[in-house]
């Protein structure tokens, strides 16, 4: 079953677009967890507290959203004990029955994207991801090798299509027509001949939330590709800023993927959750996002 | 001391620009490295194999090359076992006193770039690259934080500017003037403030050896930055393409380096040197291949 068919069954098992970022920042960490930080300490301990860290947010996310998209930067900063940290992340969010997306970001020509594609996609059931993100920069044909990988798996992929962080300008909207069009067109192009029933292919693109405009614009692009949106809380992004991104007033919840790291799992540092105990704390600043996004998308199906 | 110019010594050391690159294809390895393809093995002895492989590597490159090239997808392949083989071989070339350049192309935002920086140039001593390959798609305030890796560390970036992959053109030469210039001129002006005695700045380019003339124009936009050229060899770039990349006729090997993985590492398979051992087939083609490389600078340096 394709990618999108099965993000499609989950989000509507749980009515709920949000997706809970993994960023396990070490300098953030919650204790008993700060230690992950302490560069005395054994590595492996330290990629274990990570692991444990994340596992507990996953415990609490559970039933309330249908994806976790665990960051690989924090954990590659572990070396090969953050790579075990990962695989453990990744099980136990499986196990949870969460949809698991590799924020991976990787990309490569030929055999190299085709290893990459097979390390995340198709690696051992237990510790697979579901879908991975992927950098678009190389060209079409490094993508291919992910796409068929999607094929044979079930996977999905989101490729960097129009990001939100200052710099990216200079670089998506160049020339006319802007970059980004023609990343988003052939993604399209790859995507066609493999919609689903849910009207969706298993190829998304990542689209900072942060440009109400432009994300209406990425999607009039872009109609049969899943979206996950980056931005939204720490980087100030309401959910108003989204709707844009969730085409079908039938099925609300039915587009994209909302999600939120930090401001999930760091609530308890500051915000209107801070001071009560870091799971209360996230477990309310994530609630209070899926009304917040229930509310939005309600809203805007009753038209 | 930069990058730069730790690297132009162990160029100038053994007056080669040759580049080996470690990609470890499971499907390529002789024996007795073949069990790594075998998924009925344990995945640790799959990966000590791959491990072993690139260490003998490196033993018959010591004191034929500057530098080693690591590929990072191939050790992701086999997961948190992998990722414990690739600190093996980036070990073994560090202490053989060869420069390690991480294959990884990675690139993310603000806080997750810092940690992949963090991650690859500022790790334990034993196992840390002195530069590794970036992707620029998200634009340059996503270099920024490894270049203050660089600055802290010593370390180098080498930014994926102008590849020769056949989608590349539809991204990379998109708009006028063409992207990828306008990606030169960014790295240019990051590196302008860090260039060392040799010339060179810490902040490098990929370039595809493929395109002579179109890699004479990349090192006109770019006077400071080392090169890494991949397409020797196996795909097709021979030394008359690469010179280009190498302007300063006093110092005939500073400014690039020319990366070959497969033709070396595999020349047992094909090509003149099919047939012998393994290890005396990728001898003999890193010899042909300094020789044809020191053939052509110092012809060129003779005008």
């Amino acid at each position: 079953v394709s990618f999108a068919e099965r993000l499609d069954a989950a989000v509507r098992a749980v009515e709920s677009p949000c997706l809970l970022g993994l960023d396990p920042h070490l300098d953030l960490l919650p204790e008993p967890f700060a230690l992950a930080r302490d560069p005395q300490r054994p590595r492996a301990e330290r990629a274990r507290a990570l692991a444990d860290f994340c596992r507990r947010l996953i415990d609490l996310a559970r039933g309330q959203v249908a994806a976790v998209k665990p960051q690989s930067a924090f954990f590659e900063l572990l070396g090969a004990d953050g790579a075990q940290a990962w695989e453990k992340v990744v099980a136990h969010a499986r196990a949870a029955g969460l949809l698991v997306i590799g924020d991976v970001k990787r990309g490569d020509t030929a055999s190299t994207a085709d290893a990459y594609a097979r390390a995340y996609l198709e690696g051992e059931a237990a510790t697979r991801c579901d879908a991975i993100t992927v950098q678009p920069w190389l060209g079409s044909d490094t993508l291919e090798p992910f796409v068929e990988a999607c094929d044979r798996s079930g996977g999905g992929i989101y490729a960097l299509v129009r990001t939100s962080n200052p710099g990216s300008d200079a670089i998506q909207r160049h020339g006319s027509p802007p970059l980004w069009e023609r990343v988003a067109a052939e993604l399209e192009r790859l995507g066609s001949s493999r919609i689903g029933p849910s009207g969706y292919s298993p190829l998304g693109a990542v689209v900072g939330a942060t440009k109400r405009a432009e994300l209406a614009r990425v999607r009039e692009r872009m109609p049969h590709a899943p979206f996950l949106l980056p931005g939204y809380g720490a980087q100030g992004a309401s959910a108003a800023d989204v709707v844009d991104a969730f085409p079908d007033a039938a099925h609300p919840f039915r587009g994209a993927l909302v999600a939120s790291s930090r401001a999930i799992a760091f609530a308890y540092r500051q915000g209107e959750h801070a001071g009560r105990p870091w799971e209360e704390a996230a477990r309310r600043a994530l609630s209070a996002m899926n009304d917040e996004l229930r509310d939005a998308l309600a809203r805007r199906a009753r038209g």
